[in-house]
């Protein structure tokens, strides 16, 4: 495989096409509805920037679209060729949204992606998924290519995956900004529970949350549960705190 | 500072009596209800293992309660001669629980703590209070002797450290028990978001929580939202989706 070109320019584009570029891919076009976006991208590969998909390469090896979800359908009508190979890079889109090409697939990577932050690519789990053998193949061999970590996974597991990752990503980040919600209210600076946000993901690494659950709930201290909800801000974070506290009793109880 | 006691031998006192005793401290008796689990720690960190307070020493130049605070009240009505210094280390237990004493304080190590596994205490924050100068000089001096990172904080400002870090440690813990369930319906493992979880935790080291945040709570994208509540496998998880979801809308309309 020598040419990619990739369609858009938002953190998982520029996180892919940055490092299929520094493993010695050709990406020879950056295509983005917004053609400053594109720009800034195509600068840091070495790329040509287009905004209409009627300037499109039609003889690259690989088209990788990184769009949002909401628009991958509109961008697939667009394109009047027949691509050597066409993916998207979304975890909850089905494979089908690309049906009407002869040679196509995903290549979902499971990350929090964000511009400027450095990623060891090497961990970052890729699943990916075909609608033929060689075209998996070609996908197989391009992943292998950025990462030790690949799965073969159908749109429905992949989709489930997806899920997972907002629960285990941006619902902790949430309780991350709630946090500090708690601690500015006494003036207390995030710093503090940095180490323990760490530690506490560093810990599941190694052991099952299940066996890593502390704290009240799942001791079902209920006095010092009642406590905490005193010390809340809002209502509406009373009303969270006990949802969660409640839903850590009742996995714990299984 | 020479001579120090532990009373208690749970998953503080172990790895405070063992940094203690690494740094060259003397631990002259740990105390515990249950021998057997002082003795464990006692074997550590050759001191002896004592289960009645009638035999602790009198001339220690620190006591350290580390027990579960529904217990410290009642051992410190244990306690009937005058200790040099005597300290706790529970998050949300009240500085005043030890004010029968001369030379009191607090010593939390904000952290969560799993015997055998290895922490590097240097990293951790440690807040302390005392009743008086003298007291906290003391408490000073031996916090830096094991971290850098030492905060000088009243109860009520513990005790809200002590509520985040419940929100900060143990609900997103559970949410990565919540993305285990998840995984495991479709037979996949949990493996597979280890390093999304360990690279949310690493990018608020840097980042603040708010400009963290991804997903499609924060985008308002309903769609996305509603698919997802429709694959969790239960009306509880469901429930819970859905008020973490709003949860996070609401925050970031603000």
């Amino acid at each position: 495989m020598k040419k990619i070109v990739i369609i858009g320019a938002g953190n998982v584009a520029t996180h892919i096409a940055s490092e299929l570029f520094n493993k010695g891919f050709e990406i020879c076009q950056i295509f983005n509805r917004t053609l400053s976006n594109a720009v800034v991208l195509a600068n840091k590969v070495e790329a040509d920037a287009i905004d209409d998909a009627s300037y499109m390469v039609k003889d690259a090896d690989l088209y990788i679209i990184s769009l949002s979800d909401g628009v991958i359908n509109d961008f697939v009508n667009q394109i009047y060729f027949e691509p050597k190979l066409i993916v998207h890079t979304a975890g909850s889109i089905h494979i089908n949204v690309l049906d009407k090409f002869k040679n196509y697939g995903v290549f979902y990577p499971l990350q929090t992606f964000t511009k400027g932050r450095k990623l060891n690519f090497k961990t970052i789990p890729i699943c990916i998924e075909a609608n033929n053998e060689d075209s998996k193949k070609t996908l197989q061999q391009l992943a292998e290519k950025l990462s030790n970590n690949i799965h073969d996974l159908s749109s429905e597991q992949r989709k489930q995956c997806h899920l997972a990752a907002v629960v285990a990503n941006n619902f902790t980040n949430h309780f991350y900004s709630i946090a500090n919600e708690i601690l500015k209210a006494k003036g207390i600076s995030f710093d503090i529970i940095r180490p323990l946000i760490l530690e506490t993901a560093n810990k599941v690494q190694e052991l099952s949350p299940i066996e890593s659950q502390t704290g009240p709930a799942v001791r079902n201290n209920l006095k010092v549960i009642d406590d905490h909800k005193k010390q809340l801000p809002t209502p509406e974070l009373e009303k969270l705190y006990s949802f969660v506290s409640q839903s850590i009793i009742d996995l714990h109880k299984k």
